[in-house]
């Protein structure tokens, strides 16, 4: 029986038109970060399974990763994030590296969920992460990036927002200003993370399970419904106005708005599902009415790199993922058009092929991509490969073309042929390529 | 207690430093690649047992493959090769693909191997598959490639040569000319590959103990190693010497002589562990006495495609791993000098540091890559971390700067000041990023 042709489940074969997306995603990755003076870095993909077991999401965890043992009966994971990964490699040098330290990587991360939309089984993600900022600079600077990374895939400011809280400003709540205990305090969190994919009854019926008759007697539960139709901080209620977290909250709206950056806007129930973070958090969401949905986030998470036997590091950082965001710039309109890297396909015509390959050869050391058809084939078959591989321009190389050092250039979009010096040809496709 | 600080056993973590070398490999990989029209594709690092259990080696998949079930029961493989990988992507679309194909790809791989020098359990590879050329045009091309990537990266003529052999005649060395049954074949092909690991005398006791008694009385074990001397296919014994696969070398030879490379040799002992080969093979060795071992290599492997139920491809490719690859270029001082990508580090002096911010995004904009030093930390300290870096350049950015719209910029290397406009700036530092 054949084998089958399909790549595993909820996880993507790249043909050369797939990859050129992706490596366009990449290019503009790299560029931002680079910018903003990140370095590129990486690790293995497989981890030890208890990096994941103190901080990350326990669903994740628990149901989520590709976890086995390896042949020395280490318990491994296909690492389903980044950041415990680069907190790890921080401990490690914690006394040599000089910070600020501002790092990113692009890898794949893998989770076992059920393919959907949006969501895919491997993914790649951009990871920026700076270390040693323990000022609200850090978050203005990785929330700029985000904006930056935004507008260089071509969105507009009406197309998303940036939303923002904070975890210190969530324990306030919850503990002085509902008075929820700590399992209460979890639960609700993680409800109010579903808030937006439940009906509101199902979500207020639920809230009001959590509660303690005593404390819905005290309008607790009042007290959260309302607090959850906020929409700026100005409107929190007197008691929280005046907590550390909601000045610096302020703080970094002004700075936002100062740089440019209008779509910032104060979300109470932004929750992000990993335990590390310990302080602001921020989400980019999709405006579109038919696709309101997260597109990426980050926050703050001090205590990480503390759990590797090191001194603790103030971190920030944020993920964006390929899949997310290719889905995005689909329904924005905003995918460029991407073309082959290769320039000619070159056709041996006469009987030295020897020397035709020389010519190629030069071609190849002036700058230019060129593939060679093979020996031998009609002549009309391999324009018509040119065209289906969506080369710009074929080259003949006959006899002729040997003896007097002038080539046929074919220019297939224009279905135009003249004949050239290699130096011509090579500053034709160059001027082609620029445009 | 504290989380280990280490990455997983035989596998690498990339801090900045290290990830720049293998940046610059898989730039040098990706511009070679594209010079002769490839196209870069990726598919899933996880794929089903079963593609591995048909063709690839046994000792891979039986002692060093990643292997385990996922959580939906299904039997999955971390890939330790990308070969079967685009087979099957090219078997999934056979006919809607325009030949010849040129594809290539930089998957990272993992083998479960006892971590020694040059071998790691996790390594990065170049793989250059072109399919739908039966001819020996296919071989030369990416034979002349590897010649090529080995020119890219520095290395001369005499630091390494191309063995190039044939499975075609090793079939006919074995079953015609020496006699041998399908599982003496097997044996003796596995004894060969470790012939050069071994004494020669434990070799020479192997090989008699493999052949029956009256295929030792016919002269046979001599015939095998009289044959192994042989240096050129001149050398050949006549009976081997009109084989068609001795036609081929013959003329696989000439035409690479003609394209210039001259460090091109024959090498009967040269097997290859995978079974999927069925002509050409070829590895690429390391010449310095030290470290004389094969770097990479490739073949033709034309039945693969169709272990997909599509209808048979010709294919030809070769695979170059990092680990390997770093190895030759430090013992040969053939790493260059890489520094980080950032060109600027950038120190806000006054107060006004959001007019600070604004002139950082400015240069930014005009294509630097700018880092700030945090706030209000003394200027001495950042100039250490600045160097510790490697970051060539500083700005300082007071409230002089801003009135006038000069900023300080400092070279380290130089330890010199000097005040310039924005326009400037950007050309010091984009001429001395070209040196």
């Amino acid at each position: 029986m054949a084998l089958s042709t399909q790549p595993y489940k909820g996880a993507r074969d790249f043909y050369p038109e797939d990859k050129r997306l992706q490596k366009y995603i990449f290019s503009i990755w790299r560029n931002v970060a680079e910018r903003y003076g990140y370095e590129e870095y990486d690790a293995p993909i497989l981890e030890p399974l208890e990096i994941y077991l103190a901080k990350s999401s326990k669903e994740i965890v628990n149901e989520q990763t590709y976890a086995f043992k390896d042949r020395g009966d280490r318990s491994v994971v296909i690492r389903p994030e980044m950041t415990p990964t680069v907190s790890r490699m921080v401990a490690a040098k914690r006394q040599e590296l000089a910070y600020p330290l501002r790092w990113y990587s692009t890898p794949n991360v893998w989770r076992y969920e059920r393919p959907q939309r949006g969501r895919l089984r491997e993914h790649w993600q951009l990871n920026i992460d700076l270390f040693g900022i323990e000022s609200l600079e850090a978050e203005q600077e990785v929330i700029c990036m985000a904006h930056d990374l935004m507008v260089a895939f071509g969105a507009k400011p009406d197309m998303y927002n940036i939303r923002i809280n904070s975890r210190q400003l969530v324990n306030a709540v919850m503990q002085d200003y509902l008075g929820l205990d700590q399992v209460q305090s979890a639960t609700l969190s993680r409800l109010i993370d579903r808030m937006h994919k439940m009906e509101h009854a199902t979500f207020v019926a639920e809230v009001d399970a959590l509660f303690t008759p005593s404390q819905r007697e005290a309008g607790k539960s009042d007290h959260l419904l309302d607090l959850l139709k906020i929409k700026s901080i100005n409107g929190l209620p007197a008691q929280l106005k005046d907590h550390e977290s909601v000045k610096e909250l302020s703080q970094l709206f002004d700075s936002l708005k100062n740089l440019g950056i209008a779509n910032a806007t104060f979300d109470i129930s932004l929750m992000r599902g990993f335990d590390y973070y310990t302080d602001i958090v921020f989400e980019v969401f999709d405006t579109d009415p038919e696709n309101n949905r997260s597109l990426f986030g980050g926050g703050r998470y001090d205590g990480l790199v503390e759990l590797f036997g090191a001194e603790k590091v103030a971190s920030v950082g944020f993920g964006m993922g390929d899949v997310t965001l290719a889905g995005f710039l689909e329904s924005h309109s905003l995918v460029p058009n991407l073309q082959t890297e290769t320039d000619i396909y070159a056709v041996s015509l006469g009987e030295d092929t020897q020397r035709a390959q020389k010519v190629i050869s030069e071609l190849r050391e002036m700058g230019l991509n060129v593939a060679t058809a093979p020996n031998g084939r009609k002549l009309e078959k391999e324009i018509k490969t040119a065209l289906k591989k969506g080369i710009p321009y074929m080259l003949f190389i006959g006899e002729k073309e040997l003896a007097d050092e002038q080539y046929t250039l074919r220019d297939l979009k224009a279905e135009k042929e003249e004949r050239h010096s290699l130096q011509r040809i090579v500053s034709i496709v160059k001027d082609y390529r620029k445009q």
